[in-house]
């Protein structure tokens, strides 16, 4: 082909597959790590913070067993990471939590998963919006004073820009994360230097302050205990771990090795980022308090009501960089960055999820369909307004929010864990290869200590959490599952409601005749397209119907009938009441019951017009007698459409919605078939003329 | 025929008639006044207060100016009953204002007088809910203490009635009206024969105040301004007289007489209660003030802003017969009574004049469909909410209100008293029978003294009332006429675009051949019978089309397809992104590219559901198609309806909707013509075997 017709046709090519073609553009594992850790890596801003709180309440003394805590985090962060590693193996097409615990529990533990999941998105938003609107505060006081304002606004923004349908673009995560992460490894380097080569002390705003222990003294069980709510809070360093297994076909070839590759980098950065923050924490004296009014103290007094207690990440940068210094504020910028990002992934996971679900039939059917914008608004409209609920309700306070957190997390962590040991039990029943099956004890066991740790944690977290929030959670879940539940149900009775049988029925039997009518009201354009279609479609018997709702029209349409001579009959009902819909509905009831296998086709002329306003001028008596037909037995109904020109416009915003794309493309990666041209099951033949 | 048979005859007539019995039950004399009348009798409630309020700013004093305006009250009542005895005369059919203005004067002065109507609905709930309140205030102080709130209240209250269909009956108005018209009287009486007789001195509970004048000493323009505003306010007494000239066919044979003596009755009756409460307002001492808080002073100090300043009547009342007695309360009662029910006639009112506009087209034209639930119960909404927008920013105060009440009215009067005049004269040049052009000349002459004198008041209210909040109302006028003028310039337009041309045209010319497609998903229930529907009604090529979106399912439906052996080929189109419209809409495009006068016939399988949230579940994406389709030119949409078992309960319901009734139809009166058989144009014969 030569290049110079080539040209016009690429032109329009590129024009057509516009839409397809960000699913197409596969990730390297450096835009990938970026875009699917940006919400496990935002958690450190949030995680060390939440650990010193809880440990607060023994006192300040028990700031020493943070690093232990620290370690135990670690560990379970590299369980849960080489636990993932064998789930991005094992379902190289991308099996999230739900699809393993579905294949490997049944559809119960699967729906329990996805409800979870669910849950866990409302909360990623309303978490992360409320922390990153923390640390912003820690740079501009007005954002913290206005707190819950500045964080229902942000996430009025997000949803108004995931409405709109941003596109979801590898640089715009890139950038932030590679900051933030660059920010807080910088920070860590450079308060080492300090400390350990310079030999500075660095001290931190709340350094000379204390804090007034709620229990002095705790042993033994109770100590135990509070050790054990800390570890459950820093445990929300491991939220948003998961969110790779979901989108292993986004990954460039080896996708498997690429994606695990990827979770290890994320463990790793996770894990030092984590430790880094808590020993700089340590070493710069950092107060945190549960009650910071009541409990910190200052020159004896508490510091009351006014005290705004910045996030640990940022007090640190104090110390480390000097508040309000250049470094300060691009940290405390990149990490509210980051936050809104992991916001973000909320309002793409969760479509995602809904598609999903929509194709096992736990939630309505359109919402399978990729890029269905009205059914993604109305998953985005809901996903914020639970937020938004959320954040209004505890106050943008990303502490209490935290302990609602951790549930949904590990409940898929647990579950999905446990169907990947049945997934490998499986397949050890039926693979011989003793290489392999040395491969998958391993795996088995990895997985098996990673649902038994997960399960733990579980246990642990709503042990401690439960009547501090959890069971807003766990409330949550119900709610979504028995919705999906009762989706589910109502789908399969009318899947069996609408079975063919294989005996001959209603529908196999062949209705004996058709009667058309067209409705008519006055001889114009699309009266007239309505008659020359129907008669087009040849029927036994065809007559044209006019409601007398106004004698002199009535006359007016009789004559210009006749004038014009149309070969149609024109039956005339009179209507006292100028009702439309029942003399209609009446005279197509009697066609039905003179001749009950008759199928009675009736012609409905239509304006297609361009405004919503319009609608309430047209076609509203056409809808009405429409609905009502649709209730009658043995009844079609045809909209014989007339484009007005004001049409036109919603031609082209029909056509623009057509090429919209769905944020969450990006982390979704390509579908596996390319579009190929229509082909026929039967070779195409004339027909109809029997 | 026998009893025995006609029994369910009769059963399932009475049933099938139901609905249309209230229209054919016509009012005698002495249901029709209260019917009509409670409107105009009502604002004896507040017109005589307002006067005396008006007049006490220049004092006291000033209150012996009273019974001249009464006196002029009464002639310009006297004037206006003659007017419009004429127009009941002259349009036994109904012609309302808007009528007899529209075809004497022209469109425009039609619309003017609509608009006006319009806003006088609204004023008429406001006003009336408000005096309504201060009246049952009088009696209960809870009312007058929230009165904001029970004003309110009462028109939600009414507004969810007329939304339910609260029928209309006679006896519902007959009862309220006939108590406070007779109350009124035995007050008038008793108050006489005590002042008269027995030679009592009675007191108002206000009698004992004095009033600080605004302005001592008017005289000269400043005094006849004051004057004319008294009038204005006394002039309120007139509202509603007009609703009788809308209701004629309402009455009993012969129609225009009895609605003439009605008119005549009722305006007897209104001059009469509105003379003898100003009478026994003046003989009780009553005082009013503008700013009771102000200027209303008792022992040297000002009352103060927790004063409730009662109504006249209520006033009067309590001096009559004693605050509190069993009287006082039933008459209060009784005025509040009558009061919410003049509030609900502009619930009656306002869809009816709504129909007359539809019918020209200045309205949507489904509102012109009588007992159009959904339509008529926009129009509810919008009143009520109009009306409580007024009561909210007046603060439910009548005073403040009626400012904005009566210039709608005089527009109304005046402009059809001059279309009256034109009427006669268009009369008076064909009419050679000497009696009858007598008589047209007399009544000429009511109607140009008719039209002279409520011009004259117009001006006089527009003068002294358009800085107070006559405004308003105008500004809402120019807002519904604006409105109503668009609405017919787009339908004007409209009806131009699509006007069929007497050449041949796109429409006249008969398209090709049709191609028809039945979209199909699975082989279930509804498929088979869009099938087999699609396949009677004969069409030069027939394919099935399905797109897939999962390669399982589409195999599945392949192999069914294949085993029950269906003679229709089947279609399939890949769909990358499992989008269901665009591959159905290119594919459409390029059918009609091949062969452009070809017609494309889609058939869509559709479930028909009975609540609202199933339809979440269902026909989504088939409705989304549809909308795609209509916009595309040489197509035509088949629904192919399948009736769930759920659908029962909807078609229920639809029944019951279709046998609501609207309220206002017994002042409507039954339309012209009854039911007929369907008949037929043209002989039937059979069609479409060609």
């Amino acid at each position: 082909m030569s290049k110079l017709t080539d040209v016009p046709k690429r032109i329009l090519i590129g024009q057509a597959l516009r839409s397809d073609k960000l699913g197409e553009t596969l990730l390297p594992k450096r835009i990938a790590l970026p875009v699917f850790a940006s919400d496990p890596l935002s958690s450190v801003a949030y995680a060390p913070g939440e650990v010193l709180l809880v440990l607060s309440i023994a006192g300040v003394s028990a700031y020493h067993f943070s690093p232990w805590i620290a370690v135990a985090v670690v560990v379970l962060m590299f369980t849960v990471v080489a636990s993932y590693r064998q789930n991005v193996r094992a379902y190289p097409s991308g099996g999230g939590d739900y699809e393993v615990a579905t294949t490997n529990l049944g559809p119960k533990a699967g729906l329990t998963v996805a409800s979870a999941l669910l849950v866990d998105y409302v909360l990623t938003v309303a978490v992360s919006i409320s922390s990153g609107v923390e640390n912003l505060g820690s740079a501009i006081p007005f954002v913290v004073e206005h707190k819950l304002l500045c964080a229902v606004g942000a996430i009025v923004l997000l949803t108004l820009m995931n409405l709109r349908g941003v596109k979801e673009s590898g640089k715009l995560f890139a950038i932030p994360t590679y900051l933030f992460v660059a920010g807080v490894f910088v920070m860590i380097l450079w308060g080492a230097f300090r400390g350990l080569v310079l030999g500075d002390t660095m001290h931190a705003p709340t350094s000379d302050y204390e804090v007034r222990p709620e229990h002095q003294g705790l042993a033994g069980f109770a100590l135990v205990f509070l050790l054990l709510r800390a570890f459950s809070s820093g445990c929300a360093a491991l939220t948003g771990v998961e969110a790779i297994s979901n989108g292993v076909p986004a990954f460039r070839k080896p996708k498997s090795k690429n994606a695990a590759t990827t979770l290890a980098a994320m463990g790793l950065l996770a894990v030092t980022m984590f430790c880094g923050i808590i020993a700089l924490a340590m070493a710069t004296d950092v107060k945190m308090a549960e009650n910071p009014a009541k409990d910190l103290v200052r020159d004896g007094t508490p510091v009351g009501a006014g005290f705004v207690q910045d996030p640990v990440i940022s007090q640190v940068a104090a110390a480390v960089f000097g508040d309000g210094t250049f470094f300060f504020v691009v940290l405390a910028a990149a990490t509210a960055l980051v936050l809104f990002l992991a916001a973000n992934t909320a309002y793409n996971g969760f479509p995602l999820l809904g598609s999903i679900l929509a194709q096992d039939r736990y939630l309505p059917r359109q919402l399978h369909t990729r890029g269905d914008r009205l059914a993604f608004s109305n998953g985005i409209v809901l996903l914020a307004g639970a937020a938004i609920l959320l954040v209004w309700i505890y106050g943008a306070d990303s502490t209490r929010l935290i302990q609602l957190y951790i549930v949904g997390v590990f409940v898929a962590f647990t579950l999905s864990q446990t169907g990947m040991v049945r997934h490998w039990n499986r397949h050890l029943r039926t693979e011989r290869d003793q290489a392999k099956r040395r491969h998958m004890v391993r795996s088995r066991a990895i997985n098996a200590f990673g649902a038994f740790f997960t399960g733990l944690v579980l246990v642990v977290v709503l042990a401690t959490k439960f009547s501090h929030g959890a069971w807003v959670a766990l409330l949550g879940m119900v709610i979504f599952f028995g919705t999906m539940t009762a989706i589910r149900k109502h789908y399969d009775r009318v899947a069996e409601e609408i079975a063919a049988s294989d005996e001959p029925s209603d529908e196999t039997i062949r209705p004996s005749r058709v009667h058309s009518i067209v409705l008519v009201s006055k001889l114009h354009r699309p009266t007239l397209r309505a008659l020359a279609y129907a008669k087009l479609v040849r029927s036994d018997q065809l007559e044209a119907l006019s409601i007398n709702v106004d004698p002199d029209e009535t006359k007016a349409l009789r004559e210009d009938w006749e004038r014009r001579g149309i070969d149609i009959p024109l039956k005339i009902l009179d209507s006292p009441y100028r009702e439309v819909t029942r003399p209609v509905i009446d005279y197509v009831k009697t066609l039905r019951k003179d001749r009950p296998r008759d199928v009675i086709s009736v012609y409905i002329p239509e304006y297609v017009v361009g405004h919503w306003y319009e609608h309430l001028l047209h076609n509203q008596s056409a809808l009405r007698l429409k609905g009502r037909l649709l209730f009658t037995p043995g009844v079609m109904v045809t909209s014989v459409p007339y484009q007005l020109e004001s049409s036109e416009a919603a031609k082209v915003r029909a056509r623009r919605r057509a090429n919209w794309t769905a944020p969450g493309s990006v982390r979704r990666g390509p579908v596996e078939r390319r579009h190929r041209e229509p082909r026929d099951a039967h070779p195409r033949e004339p027909h109809g003329k029997g």
